[in-house]
C-alpha cells in the first residue's frame, strides 16, 4: 500500500514555529517516526512539503498515475481558502484524510471552516504529531 | 489508565440506523472490539450510551470523582445544540476527544459547527467505527 | 394501522398556557376526540406527552420495533432546537407528521424554522386542535 | 359556505411537470375529486389557476364582494417572492389556508420562508394533493 | 406639465383595506381631490391603477412617448420585490416620486427596503393620501 | 401652531459643503423662505441647528414644554447612528417628520437605514431644501 | 431544430434604454439579425418578449406542446426575483440558456445573483447583442 | 411569598468548576446563605438543581401549582439554546428572574444571547453568588 | 465609599416619558430615595445627568481623580452605539455597573446588544427604579 | 489578431476528472479543436495551462508586452478566491472572457460567486468544452 | 503649511489609560514631540482634544475659513460610529490622516471598521504615538 | 539594522497598471528612493517582488535565518485571501509594517478586510509610494 503525507505552507518551520501551538518536533522527526510506523504496517511513504499551492496540486495529480491508494494531507493555511486544492482531490479520487496539528476549532473563527473536508475522508485536529500516525492507521485500517 | 466512553442520542440505534452514512456494526460490537484493543493498551475502559443531554452530563460529572483520565464523546445531534454539554467538559477538566462516524463536514451545513470541539482536544470525523480506536489511540499515546 | 402521537415539551399545559394562542382544551380533551375518529378510520392510537427530549427519542425508537407506520409529532419548543429529534425520526424510518397548534409562522422569527421538517413527510400548523385530526387523515389516507 | 380554491403559477402543469415531486394527478383531477368531498360537506367551491400574479390578486379582491368565506391557496413560486399577493390577503380579511404539494421545508433553502404565511390562517405542505382536502375540511371544521 | 399617478397592487382596496393603516378614502377620492390641486398648479394629471406588474411597466413605458414630465408612483407590495419596475424608471428616464401611504419604516422589516427609490427622485412615506399632494408639490415645484 | 426646525451636524455648511449632492442655497436662505411659506400658513417657526446630539436633544425635550406641536428634523449623520435621538422624539411625543436634502437611498447603504424613521410620522428625503416646505405643510396639513 | 427567443421585461426598449450599457441596437435588429443566423444554421426561431412575468410562463409551457428544443432567454429583471418564471423551465424540461446584455457581475450587487441559472444549460453574460448569438450557437451546437 | 430557586446544568459544581469565572462557594454555601436573606424577608424558598432539561420544565409546571409567586432561575447553559424552557416560564405566567453568576456578555458571543430573557421580569449578571441575593431583594422588593 | 450614579440621555424625562415603559417616579425621586439607601450602607452618592455624550465621559474621567470607587451607570440609548463611553469606563477601571429600567432583552432587537456590558462588572435590567438599589447593593457588597 | 488562452488548476486533467461533470475531452483535444476554428476566423491562438496562480499571473502580464488583444480565461477554483488574479486582468487591460465548462451556478453555493467576473468583458458558463468556442467567437466578432 | 492635530474622546487620558495598549505617554508630551519635527519641517500645528463629538466637529468646520491645509484625526471611539465625524471631513474637503496608537486591526472585530477612513487620504495605525510623526511626514511631503 | 521589503502580486506592474489608482512611479524607482533614505538611517534594505504566493512565503522564512529585523510588506490582493501568508509572518516572529499605496478602505468591500493586518505591527495605507518611507522609518524608529 503506497501512501503520500503532504505538507503545506509554514509546515516546514514545525518545531520552530509557535511551540506553544505546533509543538516541538521538526517535520524531519516526525516523518522519520512516522516511517518506522509505516514499516510496521506494511506501508510505502513518500512525502513532500511546499510553500507552493501549485506544487501541491501538481503533487496530488502525480499521485494519480503513481497508484497512491491514500493522501495524508494537512494544508496548513490552504485548507480555509484553496478551491482548488479541493478541486484537486475531488479530481483524482484518493482516499484523502485532512490532518491538523492544533485543534482548529478553539481558535480563530476562520480556522473553523475547511473547504477540504467535504471532499475527504475524515479529519483530525488536535492531537500534533501524533495526528499524523492516527491518519495512517485510519488509511490502512481501510485496506483490510 | 481509566477511560470514559460516552455516546449521545440515537447511537444506540447503530447498525440499524441508516447504515449508508453510520455503518452496520452495533454499538455493543464496537464496543467489545475497542475493549480488546484497550486492553492491549493497559486501558480500563468505561461505557455509556444515553439519549438524555442530562444523563450525559450527570456521568461527565461523576467521571470527575472516579478519576477518569480521558473521555471519548460522540455527542450525536448534541454536538451542534448543547452549550451545557460543552460546559460539562470545560468544568470537569478532563481529555475529551470528539468522535463522529460520518464526515459531518460533508453533510448539512449545520453539522459543520460544533459546540463541542472549541473545549475538547481534538476531534475526529468521517472513519466510521474506527474513529473510537483512532481516540482511545490518541488518549492513551498521551499517557507516555 | 398503529400511529403514535407524541407531544413534546409545555404541551401538557394545553388549555392552561396563554389560551389565546394556544386554545382552551385540554390535551386529554383533545386525544380522546382524536381517539373516536381513530376508531372511525380503523386506526389503532397510542400516545405520549413528555417534557424530557431524551424520553421522547428513547419513544420513537421503542415505536421501530412495534410496528408503528405512522408518528404525529408536536415537538413543542425544541422544533427548533432538537437535532437529536430529528436525527431520532430519520434513524426509524417511520412516516412523521409535525403539527404545531399555533401558525408558527406569524410568531417569533425563530419559530419560523423547524430542524424536524426537513425530515417530516410534512408539516401542519395554525389550526389549533383540528391539526391532530388533519395530521391523522393525512396518514391514514395514504395507507389506501 | 363558499370557499375559493386558488392556484398560482405552473400548477396547471400537475401531473407533468416533476411527477417525482408533485406527483401524477392532473389539477382538474385534483379539483373534480375536492368537489366531491366539498359537496359532502356542504361547501360550495370556485377556483381558478393562473400564471400571472395580478390575475391571482384580482381574484382575491373579487372574493371579498362575492362573500367568500375561505381561500385555499397554492401560491407556487409566487409564495416567496410576492409581497402584492400577502397584501391582498391581508386586505379582503378572508381566512386563508396555504397549500404545498411538496414538502418545502425538505427542498431549496429559499423555498423554505414563505411571505404568505404570517398573514394565512395556516399553512400545510408534503402530503400532495391530500393537502387541498385537509385545507378544505380545516376550513370546513372553522364552521362549525 | 404632464405628471402620470400610477397605483400598484391593492390600491384599489383602499378607504376598505386595514383602514388603520391606510386611511378611509378610496382612492378615487384621493385622486379627485389631487386633481383639483393639479388644476391650481397648471399641471394635467393622468392615473392608473393595477395589480399587475407588466400593466404598470407598459404603462411607464407609454409615458416616455407621451412626454409625461413626472411620475408618483405608489409601487404598494412590489416596492419590495420588483426589480423589473426598478429597471422601468431607469429607462424611461422620468422624474419619478415614491410615495407609501404608510410610515413603511414603522412596519415589519422587509418593509423598510425599497428597490424603488435608488433610481427615484426622492421617496415620501407616512402622510396617508397627503403624500400624493406633497409628491406632485415636489414635481411642480421643480419645473420653475 | 408652533413648529420646531431642528436640523443636525454639518447642515450649517449648506450651500458650501459638496453642492453637487446638497444644493447651494445656505442654510439662512431655506429658513428665511420656509418663515414665509409659515407665515402664510399661520404657523409659528422656531429652528435650531447643532453639530453636538446632546443640545439637539435638549431642544427636543424644550420643544414638550413650550407645547410645540410638530418638529422637523434633518438628523444629518446622526440619523443612522442615534438611538439617544430617536428615543429623545419617543419620549416627548410631538409628530416629527425625518426630512433629507438627499436621496438617501441612492446613495451608500449604511444611509438607508434611519433609526429616526420609525419613531417619525414619516420621512421625505431627495427634493433638496423644497423638502423643508413639504414637511411644513404635512404638518400644517394635519391640524385641520 | 425549434428555438424559443424570450426577452423579459425592459428589453423592448433596447436602443432607446441607457445605451452606455444596453447598446444602440433596438430589439427587432436584433432579432432580424438573428433570424438570418438561425437560417444558416438550419433553426427554426419565434419568439416573443413581454413585460408581464405571467406571459413569459404561459409562452414557455406553450413551448413543450410545440416541441421546442430550446430557449433563449433573457429574463431581464426578473432572473432575480422569479421563482416562478425558475418553475417554469424546470417544469417544462427544455434546454434554456440564460443570456444577459450586461455583464450582470460588475453591476449593482442583486444583479449578481440569479434564480434562474441553476436550472438553465449555461449563462452568457456581458457581451450585448451577440450574446443571443452564442446561445443560438451553443444550442444547435447540441443538436450534432 | 413563596420563592423558587432554580439552578441548571452543571451549577451543581459550584465551587469546583473553573473558580476564576464562578467563584470557590458550593451550590449549598450559596442556598444557605441565601435563605438566611429569606427569612429575613419573610420569604419561603425552595430550590432545585437540576442537568436535564425536561427536570427543569416539569418543577416549573409544578410550581403553578404551589402557588409559587417568584422563579430565581440561573439556566446554565440552557440559556442560549432552550425554547422549551423559555416557553414553560412564558406557559406558567409567574414572575422570573434570570441570574447569570459570569458578566455573559463578556464572555464568547454565543453567551451574549438569552432565549430566556424577553420572557423574563429582568435579568441580573456578573455578580457571581450575590446576583442570587439581589434576584431575591428585586421579587421580594415588588410584592410591597 | 464614593460611588457616582451616570444617568445618559432621556432619563432627565423619567417619570414623564412613556410611564408604561419606564415607570412614574421622576429621576429626582429615584435619586432621592436611594440616597437614603446609600446613607445606611455608609456610602457617599454623587450624580449626573446629562444628554451629552461627551459630559458623561468627562464626568467618568473626573471621578478617577476623585478616587470613586464604583460607577452605576444607565446609559439610555448610548448603550447601544457609544465605543466612546465604553473605552472611557475601561481607561478609568472603576468598577461599573449598567443598570437598564425596562428589560433590554424584551423590546427592539437592537436594544439586546450592549456596547458597555463586556467592560462593565454586571448588567441589570427590568427592574424599574429598583434596579438602581440592586446596583449599590451590589457594588457596596463588594467592599466587604 | 493574437488570442491566449488560459487554464487554470485542474484544467490539465480533463477528460480524466469528474468526466460527468466536465466531459470526456482532454485539454489537448479542445485546443486542437479551437485552433481550427481559430484558423478560420484569422486569429493566433496561444495557450498555457497551470496549476500555479503565479505563473498564470506572470503569463498574464507578459500578454500585455505581446499585444494580446484577448484571453480566454477557465480560472478553475482559483474563479472564486484569487484577487491577485483578478487585479491582474485589471492591470493588463486586455479585453477577457470568463469561461466555465460547468454550470457553476447549479453547483456549491460558493461556485456562484465569481471574483473574476466584475473585471471580465463577460462571462460563459454550462456549455462544457463548447465555451471556449463561444468564448472565440465573442472576441472575435468584437474585432469588426 | 498649517496642520491641525484632533484628538477625540478619552485620547485626554494618554500615558494613564491601559498603558499596555496605548503606551506610558502624556498626550502633551507626545504633541510637543511633534511641534518640534514640524517646526523642522516648517508647518505650524495646532492642536484640539476632546470627548465631544460636536465640538470635534465645529473644530473642523473652523479649519476651513483657517485655511488649514492638513488634519491628523485620531477619533478614538467614534471611528466606528460617527457618521456625523465623517461628513465633517467630506464637507470640508481638507486631506485628513486617520491615526490610530494601537493596531486597531488585531483587536475586537468592531474596531476593524472605520467609518472615517473612506473619506481621508489615508490611514495609519498600530504605531503608537509615533504614528502622528509619520502621518504629519505624510502631509507635509505632499506638499512639495 | 536589515530590513525586507516585499512586493506581492502585480506590483511589478506599478506605474503601467492604472496609474490613477497607483501612481505613476515604477516600482525599481520607488526602491532606488526608499534606498537613498535608508542609507540615511543606516538601515541595510534588501527586497523581493514576486507574483507566487510561495515565493513570498519562503522569502520570509529565509529573513528569519538572515536576522532580519523587519519586513516592509506590500502584500497586493493576497492580502485579504492568504491566510499561509499570514501564519508565515506569524511563525517567523519579524516585526511587518503592511502598506497599501491606494487607501483600500475607500474601495471595494472586500478591500477593507485585511487577513495579514492582524498579525502586523502596524498597517498604512493611502499614502502611494511614500507609504513605504513611513513604513522604513516607523520599523528605523523602533530600534532607537
Amino acid at each position: 500500500m503506497k501512501i503520500l503525507v503532504l505538507n503545506g505552507p509554514n509546515l516546514n518551520l514545525l518545531g520552530v514555529r509557535e511551540p506553544g501551538i505546533y509543538g516541538s518536533q521538526s517535520l524531519d522527526d516526525i516523518l522519520a517516526a512516522l516511517g518506522r510506523i509505516a514499516e510496521d504496517l506494511g506501508v510505502a511513504l513518500s512525502s513532500l512539503q511546499s510553500n507552493h499551492e501549485g506544487v501541491l496540486i501538481d503533487r496530488i495529480h502525480q499521485a494519480r498515475s503513481e497508484s497512491v491508494q491514500g493522501i495524508i494531507l494537512n494544508p496548513g493555511g490552504l485548507t480555509h481558502t484553496s478551491v482548488a486544492l479541493r478541486d484537486a482531490i475531488s479530481a483524482v479520487g484518493i482516499d484523502t484524510v485532512e490532518v491538523h496539528l492544533s485543534n482548529v476549532h478553539a481558535r480563530e473563527e476562520f480556522r473553523r471552516h475547511s473547504l477540504i473536508a467535504p471532499v475527504a475522508l475524515g479529519q483530525i485536529s488536535g492531537f500534533g504529531a501524533q495526528g499524523y500516525e492516527l491518519a495512517l492507521r485510519a488509511l490502512a485500517g481501510r485496506r483490510k
